[in-house]
């Protein structure tokens, strides 16, 4: 089994392959000492100005001088399941745009493309003079300012401030939003995730895991100037490849502590929320194939987390490793007593175990209140939203809360009014079961729970709430939208009026945590202020979400024999060895498409990526775009606390077998056409 | 949603087509009333002679005079699956034996007809002296020596106290025991189970559960005097019926503390662990064919044990259900001060209270590091019988805890010396996440944890353990068993290592646990001694997995509409529905094969059963056999703690739908002849 290297831990400090950099502080120097590379800002640039952020959560990037975006499949996905519908299965059947108006419109998305990134620290910390719930919204109110756009460039424009160093830094990105976005090619979901959960995170892999889309402006394909070269003979063996995308959160810079109690509660708890809304979709799904349909998408999501977390939890039950943690972080202690502000470090470690105690407390009831994930239910979340909606909007901008702002008006209303179909039986479902979690978790005596169930059982209750929910109308939605706290209050949907009677409690929970949150920022920028003064600039802040640049090489894994790269041949061989039961079954018309078996279809580098840079494009040392992110090995999965270079990999779809399935098996000639015309 | 009325619940009192009633004390007076049906004895004898009990947890029923057998699938398929091979899957593809040489001798199939019962409560209770450990021994020692058979009888007989009343009274059951038994037939599993998971607890229903043993004796057919008689034609809407059969535990008569305790701790942490192996099995299954094939059994079982699990917290989250059973025991102990012993009664209720606290703790903690299921490993669950066999059996016979005593030889050593496949990487699988979830539970810093992980991951730890233990080999579990304390002393196999090791700590913890068990059992039996003095003897105890007669009728579901049969036309019309999507895909047979679609498949009764009970006959009042018990409907979940005749079924297949697929399928002549044979 897999042992971490004691002095890759803690591993703010590059070392091998490591690093989610900024694009403001490249890697420059280890790139030209390790691989004889050198960065030119030009090239930084254009990567950046290709790259592109999916709300979705994922990454991207433009393919073509007209808008074309690559992505993953599973980035889309609940994009093109909502296009879907009982008669016509995109996700099942895939999809082929044969023409720019055949491309279809997508609902609720939203593209950003950065633009421009300024370290706005003293700006921010200036604001900041007090603690608790003052430095709370002292804090808000210096980033409204920031992220404020002028009204009439908010269809085009977002800004945030995004925190890193958990604290330590804030800098303003620019982007440029797109949200008129159009599918144009998605694959059979059978071969995206050919293998399906089965093989997710697994290598040796074979998954043509892309989709194409479009961004558009003012109705018609939007033109970029910067866009990736289609490198169309894909990956080399052992070359140098950078990934350009938005990781979305790592937690290398966690102290021990929190560590600990990432690995024995959060994870864990985090773990069986997710076993057990797996076995529920699992179920439901198996009852009816219409059930199925409806749920897949949600399920996918599931079984994805519920792998990632039990690959990292393996990693943190690792006594060696935590060991090597522990062990990092005492001997970074030890030094701080030579660098200016160490005394403030030390301490803050020990605040931080402090905090952790108390924040827990209001965090687990807070979530399970708030409904974290709205009890699985789209209409609460929908009602939750409405209800914070209203009150935020009462208060005078700078005071609101992230999400509810002005600038966030575009987003918040893309969401709100979306024409995504929402379905009743799989709304109840949901919120059955997370009310009966609720019930096990807060007790069925708990004051709130009481209210909330109203005197039926969690299953009653929901299917109540549900039936009784008008919600699923937009307009309606837009009315309560409109009508403000006075609609709130005077709406007699069920929904709203649960939304309603959990906001207060919600909203105190919500406070003191904010509280405690901004007490944490406040330690944490005091370690990393004592880091820096130790080490310099050599130090990458954890994934935010936000644009990094990663470089690795393209290899395969000595220990286990394992080659770099995979072909379609290998896709039909396990096809044929699985005897095609699902989820190892290709669809019909590879059966008899003239599809070449020795084209290379995934490959495996050293990138340190994690969640959020699926979607990622992979380009060589030229600029040329050679393969797509979609996965890490179930050794990369660590990746979140430590990385690991001898067997975490990044595992990407070749961009030679995208370009041979798209003329092979899909015959879209245009798209074809589109894209090597790019990489002429 | 469904309530339950409040006058049944902690329903001892029969009312409805309510009871598990024991042979000895059978509901004369009810069925002559609400029947006008006139029980007799000869009757009542035939039946429970004509009863089996299979050791793998279900019930059946012999049918032919030549020792035929009748039960479902789902109670064999542990048996058909260890008779199968990667190259022969009896599961997958059935079996019909064409002749009597070639039915297939099954391993670890340990089958009981009951042939008498005696009430030793005075017996017992005239030795119980004290309390504490004292007690604990008393009772053992008193229970040890009635159990106790003559050496050389052992293959055939086995006695059992059997505890009533959770301690009320004391029966000894005497038992006819066949361990030779061999498979006769078996369906495909994808009709014994069709629609799996799916529509399990569900109806309408579609399931030919059932399959067929012969029990052996002397190398030759066993001659039985007491079998059924095939009622060829089925089930009639309407008829009055019996089942008879072990159903295996229900919790009616415990106290509304006791119930709470099971809604907010038992219940939750059991569906846990249940979701969270399912997840692992499900995950484990789709990665590969023989993987699949590998775990299905288990995969079953965890599925149907989640799925009967969250239905039974469902009815215990409805308010109105829980305060209907707070009433009833309210209503009990107000009446408490009119009785003899009622004094004492209220006195236990309170100490239950105290006892259920003291007792919780050292439960879970002893069940955690006991492995309770073996941590899911057949190799270490071998490795701790080989332990505790080796301590118990230094031990004089009437001081050894229940199953290491002679009388529990045969049956002990059926398991330990069981030639069946033991395969590692399914080993590996459970015991790195059982030892994971040990972490979890008991913090990766608790002695004992750090102890059996011995500085590994759990997963390395569980790789390194499997890999070096040899325990697979029969002749080394001989060995060691013959060899007694100094063989396991001297052992170096791994896995013995670790039983070892746990084995001081897990006995310290069952000592403990037993000893605040007959505390409880004191204290229910003076409960139970009130209620007789209040009730009379209209009162039947909790299931304990021995012979009980349940009567109802076969009767559809007013509300719903909900018809009281199924036939094979529906069976089709399912699989059509769902475009044969697994679970709901008939075997290639089933096609071609002349099925007439208006026999009856399967229906339900108002009969009072639960699990054990798969597999019992339902006779009519003939004494005919007309179907086969083969689960609940969801409604009928809660029986564990409360009957509900107004939408609670059991559901059957019926005895001419079996008739007919042996007939027109499987081309089974010789068995229809056997059956039919038996009905002239």
């Amino acid at each position: 089994m897999r042992t971490v290297c004691l002095w890759i831990v803690l591993c703010l400090v590059a070392a091998a392959d490591e690093g989610m950099w900024l694009f403001n502080r490249p890697p420059a120097e280890l790139l030209e000492e390790r691989y004889g590379y050198k960065l030119e800002q030009d090239w930084l640039d254009h990567l950046r100005e290709s790259s592109v952020r999916f709300n979705t959560g994922g990454s991207g990037s433009f393919v073509s001088s007209e808008g074309l975006i690559l992505t993953n499949h599973h980035v889309g996905a609940g994009i093109i399941a909502a296009l879907s519908t009982a008669e016509e299965d995109l996700i099942q059947d895939g999809f082929v745009a044969a023409t720019r108006e055949a491309e279809r419109p997508c609902r609720d998305l939203e593209l950003n493309v950065l633009v421009s990134i300024r370290d706005v620290t003293d700006e921010v910390e200036a604001v900041v003079s007090g603690d608790g719930d003052e430095a709370v919204m002292q804090r808000r109110a210096a980033m409204a300012k920031l992220e404020a756009v002028p009204e009439g460039k908010r269809d085009r424009l977002r800004r945030d401030v995004v925190t890193l160093y958990k604290g330590g830094a804030y800098h303003l990105y620019e982007y440029r939003r797109y949200t008129d976005v159009r599918l144009v090619m998605a694959p059979e979901s059978a071969v995206a995730a050919f293998g399906g959960d089965a093989d997710n995170f697994e290598y040796p892999r074979y998954c043509l895991d892309f989709c194409l889309f479009r961004a558009y402006e003012d109705g018609k394909p939007a033109r970029v100037e910067h866009f990736l070269k289609w490198g169309a003979s894909g990956a080399q063996d052992g070359e140098l490849v950078f990934v350009s995308g938005h990781p979305g959160s790592t937690n290398r810079a966690l102290t021990h502590a929190q560590v600990k109690r990432m690995r024995d509660v959060r994870t864990p708890y985090s773990l069986e929320r997710l076993k057990r809304r797996e076995v529920l979709l699992s179920a439901w799904s198996a009852r009816d194939l219409e059930n199925r349909r409806r749920a897949k998408g949600r399920l996918i999501g599931t079984q994805n987390g519920r792998k990632a977390l039990d690959g990292r939890l393996a990693g943190l039950l690792d006594p060696g490793f935590m060991a090597g943690h522990l062990q990092a972080e005492q001997a970074f202690r030890e030094r701080l007593s030579e660098v200016d502000g160490g005394e403030e470090a030390e301490a803050a470690f020990i605040e931080i175990e402090a905090l952790m105690e108390r924040q827990q407390k209001d965090g687990f009831r807070g979530a399970l209140i708030g409904g974290g994930d709205g009890f699985g239910c789209d209409l609460f979340w929908l009602a939750r939203d409405l209800v914070v909606a209203a009150r935020e909007r009462q208060k005078p901008d700078a005071e609101r809360r992230s999400g509810f702002r002005e600038a966030d008006r575009v987003s918040l209303e893309l969401g709100l009014f979306s024409e995504d179909p929402i379905y009743r039986n799989l709304n109840e479902l949901l919120l059955g079961d997370s009310l009966t979690f609720f019930c096990e978790q807060l007790g069925s005596d708990d004051p709130t729970v009481v209210q909330v169930l109203a005197g039926r059982s969690p299953q009653a209750r929901a299917a109540e709430l549900v039936a009784g929910c008008k919600l699923d109308q937009v307009e309606l939605r837009k009315r309560l939208y409109e009508g403000g706290m006075e609609a709130i209050q005077a709406s007699t949907d069920p929904m709203i009026a649960m939304a309603r009677a959990l906001d207060e409690e919600t909203e105190l929970l919500q406070e003191r945590w904010e509280r405690d949150n901004e007490a944490l920022k406040q330690a944490h920028a005091r370690i990393a202020a004592a880091r820096f003064a130790m080490e310099g600039e050599s130090v990458y802040p954890d994934a935010t979400f936000s644009l990094r640049l990663s470089f690795g090489k393209v290899s395969g894994i000595e220990d286990g024999d394992i080659p770099f790269n995979t072909n379609f041949g290998g896709l039909f061989a396990r096809e044929e060895a699985q005897q095609s039961t699902p989820p190892f079954n290709l669809p019909e018309r590879w059966k008899t498409a003239a599809v070449e078996g020795s084209v290379a279809l995934n490959f495996i580098s050293t990138n340190d990526i994690t969640g959020g840079n699926s979607g990622s494009p992979v380009v060589n040392g030229a600029g040329e775009l050679v393969g797509l992110i979609f996965d890490a090995n179930l050794d990369g999965l660590t990746n979140d606390v430590a990385y690991d270079e001898r067997r975490a990999r990044a595992v990407s779809v070749d961009a030679a077998g995208i370009l041979h399935s798209l003329d092979a098996v899909y015959q879209a000639d245009h798209l074809v056409a589109e894209l090597r015309g790019s990489g002429d």
